[in-house]
């Protein structure tokens, strides 16, 4: 099944709602012109839908598999990742002065978006060394940089996370793992870390390893862990290659989905110590480590929105080309499925929620740009505020929301859905990982509820609704029964939201197992809210191009359209939500253990 | 992963909702009494735990495998059905004329349900038998009935339907196979049927065929179709088995789930073609397979309580042992995961949604009960159009519902939950299959809006809205906040479907496509409104037991609180779909073909 950028909506969304033109007229984005982002776009639009989508089927069918502790990835992957590295995709976001294009992660976000849509699988070994990369640029020594960073930016070699092991999961303060201090100012680790994804395999010369473990004197809990690198080779005072360290991938998971991306299971120092530097300082390895998290949970929340921009399309193909049944409001013959009202209901869902998230992705990108680099620091930090409100909300809520699509997706296609053969089944397996790894959606929803909502009393999300209330403002200025819908549910979602922003401050407290009884019901609504507010200033840039006769109208009217099924849809669950959230957590708590 | 049948809440529904002691007084149900249904549950719970549930990891594992025109199922499956059949479990709700128990359907369906939860693959099998009976004992000849009925009620032989081919799945007008009348009275039939389960296996003697095919004059569309009857062995006048028939399976398929049950592609007449024998008269198969699709399409939706229940099982049980993270609300060191809110959340929607649907569909059996066998004819025509009513809604939602069930079933189990070791992955997989066979979840809302809604002008759905208000009103006479939510978010609810229901009726000549572009939704808005009902009925029951210190006060007590989770979380989303539904349809139905 092929796959076709959805360029035009990207730069739509670019363009009139994340206002690219501006963030290209800030320091250091001044190379990300409208005009060299389509170019951009363009060109990874190409190679990933030529190179790498052709891959997702078959490397599902036939996944990387273990051999002695080597990996072999699916057929292909080293091929294309090569390709991929020389045309410098790994790069695009990172700076110029490691290899990097230096663009913005505006511009970054709609090409890792494309490169999910093509292959989950393929995509993680990008992405988590994004993160390594993240995480070097702002913890790591000069000579760290100088050692890891080209060679990752290149891709030439890639990077890992190794957070997990069997009894750590989402609880890190219970990571095991030894670093003992070496008289030459290395360390030598030792543990077992699991759930390592592309933690061995053959598509890089080099693994570089961020490894979280403790010291000998290390506090207990969170507060005694740090960070190391550990190479899979350790790398010569020339950047050339050394020793073989002693980190080795014992297995790989069988599993569910993203079958072609080797989930490792890495043991450290099992044949005398595997050499490791530390990164920053000791025990605050878990600061730095959430800046790769933090990173890597928006990518995941991309994963999301790629994957359900897929499943999207493929449904869509199958509707219009499969025949079944006559029309219900009578044709002569058996028509195309897309013509069945529940079918269009469906795709109408996928495509809703899709063109939602990714409005609402794109937007925190943009946050995170003029965070980074607007002049005026008051905006940064506003910026910065707002984009981590926003991020465990794109990660949780844009990744729950592709299991509803890849379901739809399957649904779509009836019985043939059910057969792996079609493909369709495939994004609904890949899709369940993302709402479990880099943090489930709990998890997310702890951060979104502790650090983004209590810390500093509602303050930002209290801000965001007021931005939402001005958009609510200028839907009441335009007529017609769509915007009408639009702006009813829109309000009602935002005095939904507005009422449990309130109790969870309220009740944090006083009564905090009832907050986190609702905890991941409030960011879905904050979802469907924040994604809902976009869906609206889209469908007002719309309706302003259309009266304008401004460009494609076929593509304008399909958003006002969109739109006001995302609200009838949609929007429409808020005030379920609310009841759920603040009456709903006596029904949550009442059992004891033993009455399950 | 073991299980444990439900039998305190499978007795509590047939005995407090569904009117055991009543059903028992009919005649020919005499001997279905409290205490032998009782005993019945308990000897088959025994049964499905020790020797079915099992094989239900290992089956998936290792599924059955095809090899010329033969299939081999999965390790186990032969043995355990032999069992199956010697013990009776295939005749629970047949005649005894045939060697049957003629138990009634209350008591047959949690013997389906314990069968389903244990091993939702090998139930397959029965209930495609049970379906073949069902079609034989309505428009079988006494002939047919002589020479097949005992053998596949006593499990010596099993049953399947074949209605689907490549180009005709949803739409059996659509169907080619073609019967051609032979002088002996017997057809020669041909053509190639698809997905059919369990159409080719090692587990019984011989498979009896029932076949859609159109004899040489039929007229066009669903009114040509005839049924015919096509077994693997021709069957000798004693009995004996004669020749094989020109049926052969030529492939099986590679599914994303149910993986141990064989759906076969089976093609007859290739060499000459299949004898059959016509079932009742030519021309009206769709009507006799109907017959074996209302019970089948029943069937399934205890195909999702059943794997519901699995999974909440499963899930549970993680969740008391999984140690990860301290409580919210403070605590020495981790705790188990069913302490934190989120994981309890999820396990209480899983139960609340699972234990709703059992009673729905418990009740609906005691219905068709009584429409078969009560001595008042006027109940017994009240009670089937009620049944009538539910069997889509039972199909349709309780499956669906198994989807969000085992979502949250992987969910519960973080990284665990995707590596396939686990078994709980398999659960989403399996469940995917439910709301497409025997009619996907559209299919049955096409009917809930047809032939339950409209064609009786709404008559059905106002009587059990009546009953509703009746237990709203029992409600309003207890004190409490649970009682209050309960009959809050209950009477919310029956407002929405109320004005749904006089949507569809008021809308369906003028605005066929708008009603169908919600049909979807109104489905799920019946389920929702009907399984809170019965928990809201159940929570009455509890609260009176609690109060005359009557039993076993912790499972009255989780009665309560899952009645009330129900409804502040389930509930409560009605409002939601009655907007989706009443104003939703525009942007359903906006978009041109070429604007996806």
């Amino acid at each position: 099944m092929s796959y076709t950028a959805p360029l035009k909506d990207m730069l739509f969304v670019m363009n009139e709602l994340a206002g690219l033109a501006d963030i290209s007229t800030m320091p250091a984005c001044e190379d990300a012109t409208p005009d060299t982002a389509e170019a951009v776009l363009e060109e990874n639009a190409k190679f990933c839908a030529s190179v790498v989508a052709p891959l997702n089927g078959g490397s599902d069918k036939e996944p990387s598999f273990w051999h002695d502790g080597n990996v072999t990835t699916s057929k292909g992957f080293k091929e294309a990742f090569k390709a991929f590295a020389e045309a410098g995709w790994q790069g695009v976001q990172h700076p110029t002065e490691f290899g990097g294009q230096g663009l913005p992660k505006l511009l970054a976000t709609p090409c890792i978006e494309m490169l999910n849509s093509a292959s989950v699988s393929f995509a993680l070994v990008a992405l988590l060394s994004d993160g390594a990369i993240e995480a070097l640029l702002t913890a790591g020594s000069d000579a760290q940089k100088a050692t890891y960073l080209a060679p990752l930016v290149s891709g030439k070699w890639t990077g890992t996370m190794n957070l997990t092991e069997p009894q750590a999961g989402s609880d890190l303060a219970a990571v095991r793992a030894r670093a003992v201090p070496q008289d030459d100012g290395t360390y030598k680790v030792f543990g077992t870390k699991i759930f390592i994804t592309y933690g061995e395999h053959d598509m890089a010369e080099n693994i570089v390893h961020l490894v979280l473990a403790r010291t000998p004197d290390a506090p207990p809990g969170v507060k005694g862990i740090s960070l190391f690198i550990v190479p899979k080779f350790l790398v010569n005072a020339d950047g050339s290659l050394g020793a073989r360290n002693d980190a080795h991938c014992v297995s790989i998971e069988h599993k569910l989905g993203i079958k072609a991306s080797p989930t490792a299971v890495l043991q450290f120092g099992d044949h005398g110590g595997a050499i490791g530097t530390l990164v920053g300082e000791e025990n605050r390895g878990l600061e730095y480590m959430f800046i790769m998290m933090n990173a890597a949970r928006f990518g995941v929340g991309m994963q999301g929105i790629g994957l359900a921009e897929r499943a999207y399309q493929q449904a869509v193909a199958f509707a219009k080309e499969r025949v079944q049944s006559r029309d219900v409001a009578g044709s002569a013959g058996p028509v195309t499925i897309i013509h069945h009202p529940d079918v269009r209901r469906m795709l109408m869902s996928m495509r809703a929620q899709t063109e939602a998230a990714r409005a609402l992705a794109y937007v925190g990108a943009a946050l995170s740009d003029i965070a980074h680099h607007h002049p005026d620091a008051a905006l940064r930090a506003d910026s910065l505020a707002t984009y981590e409100y926003l991020v465990p909300v794109i990660k949780g809520w844009a990744t729950e929301m592709s299991q509803d699509v890849t379901r739809d997706g399957v649904q779509v296609h009836g019985g043939m859905g059910f057969i792996e053969e079609t493909g369709a089944a495939q994004h609904y397996r890949d899709a369940k990982i993302l709402t479990i790894y880099e943090g489930t959606t709990a998890i997310q929803a702890n951060d979104l509820v502790g650090r983004k909502t209590v810390r500093d009393g509602g303050a930002v999300a209290r801000a965001i609704l007021a931005q939402v209330r001005a958009t609510e403002a200028q839907l009441a200025d335009i007529g017609g029964a769509d915007f009408q819908a639009i702006g009813r549910q829109l309000g009602e979602g935002s005095v939904a939201l507005e009422a449990v922003v309130e109790y969870v401050v309220a009740n944090m407290k006083t009564d905090i197992k009832a907050v986190f009884a609702g905890s991941v019901l409030y960011l879905k609504l904050a979802g469907i809210v924040l994604g809902g507010w976009q869906m609206a200033r889209a469908a007002i840039v719309a309706r302003q191009k259309l009266d304008a006769g401004d460009g494609d109208a076929a593509f304008y009217g399909a958003k006002i359209a969109t739109a006001r099924f995302f609200a009838d849809h949609i929007l429409s669950q808020a005030s379920g939500l609310r009841t759920a959230i603040i009456d709903g957590s006596a029904g949550v708590l009442a059992l004891r253990e033993d009455q399950f």
